[in-house]
């Protein structure tokens, strides 16, 4: 039996509990423990006998821990934290802001290079797996188009507009991919279609006491750049429905590269995700690729990586010889 | 600009065809020239400019090919072909004799190995892309099952068993997915199924002159191995019908993992390829991964590799950079 590799989860929200119930899953993994800016002892892991720290102790398990999996958000958390840990440890993140990935990249490469740590960035669905099912759409027909479609989908920032909304008591909102596009893409044709096209939006909205649905559906289906160019549809229901029906967050999408190989073959290359829970999926591809950052740092391969960089046969807890004999 | 990837293609069939064609799509690839074991004057290439070479001539070539696509058959070429060559060549083939990878891997390694070559087997849909999402499948989901369905697609196999059968003048055979199989994997239940329960197959056949209907089709759906076993619809077409209709080579798939990354929420990750050209798809496979096989090589990344030892990134005309800003 080989060692197991040791896991630090930095940040314990959802993303933060679903890698800590992905590691059960994966038992050549070991969770070192949870660390967290909150005082420890408030912090209330999913199974009794994970352990948890306060953030400052983190420099103390430089030699106890093999990679760290960063459960901070994009926006505020791993801007700082990716730069500064990378430094002192193999990291895996989400970073999900497509358009700074390139100087996020070079704001980790530098420390990581530097200390001959492996840091793995943006990994997850989108950018991770959608990133990766682009490329390769890309590379295998170069006389194509690549269309992603995202949902159905809870999307938090159009459910917080509707929240927002005169007359809203609360509310969530769906995007979901059309029927119509996607078969569209699929026949081969090639269409030209702009995300709304691809897209339509579904709101479910319980209302203040004494509110005029009319009106609340009218502010939110002419709503500038969240929903006036869509398709949308308002749902109104009461607060029990509301908890008992949408409390979950599932979502998902297609990538689907249409291309010619020659002048009258046409290819469809489609890979597509339906999710039960968004932060659980995205937090069991953090944990596979923590495993590949482990692997790629004992072989040297220092620096920033993303999910361009990962040979798939790193992911898997099998040997390259029983992937070859079982699975190829 | 750098310098152009040189590509030797050695044998020309379909799949050789489909290799000369996809290079024409791909900038940073030239090919110089098909190696035949037939009298190279009486190959016509699709492209006039292509140059066609007796096989005997291709270690003259060692210095002037940068890696060789090896488009023979897995039963008596590529056994052959390929631990040959890798002593002198860069090369990609798709061996797709499933059981017996291990042994052609290490076939293959050895030679590669002592003269510093890349040498990638087993390259094309399945194996190849197919084997690559049932890997990122089990990885991502450990807790779940992977089904691979076929089809709608040509089956040379079947249609040569049609073709034996008393009073058959000429037919083919699809293979076609259930569609219920799909949507119960789908749904996320996990069910067992049988590769019988997953595919029908559907027979377009042409009578001699005066043969009994009945009879024949009694004769195919009660045939042992190919047929007994599955729910099999034949339908009788005239010569032209089956000329006019039947005689291009579709193909393509299903590869769906189904798991749960907690107790109650399941994941489903799919990918398929519909394929007007299964060889044309599966050479513009070998195209792609000849440009990875080049770069591995320059990288000292030699011997014998598959499909799960090559980084996406690898694959694309991109660079990492320019990947990394417009697709991630």
């Amino acid at each position: 039996m080989q060692n197991l590799i040791r896991i630090g989860i930095v940040g314990y929200g959802n993303l933060g509990r679903g890698v800590e119930t992905s590691i059960q899953k994966n038992p050549d993994l070991q969770l070192v423990g949870i660390f967290t800016r909150r005082a420890p002892e408030t912090v209330k892991p999913c199974f009794a006998e994970t352990s948890v720290f306060h953030m400052d102790s983190l420099s103390e398990f430089k030699d106890k821990i093999d990679v760290l999996i960063l459960c901070g958000g994009s926006k505020d958390d791993l801007p700082q934290q990716t730069p500064q840990l990378a430094s002192q440890f193999n990291t895996v993140d989400s970073f999900d802001t497509h358009a700074r990935i390139p100087e996020f990249f070079d704001a980790v490469n530098a420390p990581a290079l530097a200390n001959k740590k492996t840091v793995m960035i943006s990994i997850g669905w989108d950018p991770g797996m959608f990133s990766i099912n682009r490329l390769f759409g890309e590379a295998l027909l170069p006389d194509g188009e690549t269309y992603t479609f995202w949902g159905k989908g809870l999307s938090q920032g159009h459910s917080d507009a509707i929240r927002r909304v005169d007359g809203v008591k609360a509310g969530v909102q769906y995007t979901i991919p059309s029927t119509d596009a996607i078969e569209k893409v699929r026949r081969g044709s090639r269409p030209q279609l702009s995300t709304k096209d691809k897209h339509t939006r579904e709101c479910y909205v319980v209302l203040e006491n004494g509110a005029d649905a009319k009106v609340v559906e009218q502010a939110i289906v002419t709503m500038p750049d969240y929903f006036a160019d869509y398709n949308t549809t308002v749902n109104f229901i009461d607060e029990e429905t509301l908890r008992k029906e949408h409390s979950s967050m599932p979502h998902g999408g297609f990538v689907i590269r249409s291309g010619n190989s020659s002048a009258e073959q046409n290819q469809v290359i489609e890979f597509s995700l339906k999710l039960d829970s968004n932060p659980e999926f995205t937090a069991s591809v953090l944990v596979a690729y923590a495993r590949a950052c482990y692997r790629m740092n004992k072989t040297g391969q220092y620096g920033a990586k993303t999910a361009f960089d990962v040979a798939p046969g790193l992911l898997s807890m099998k040997s390259p010889e029983q992937l070859r004999k079982e699975i190829l």
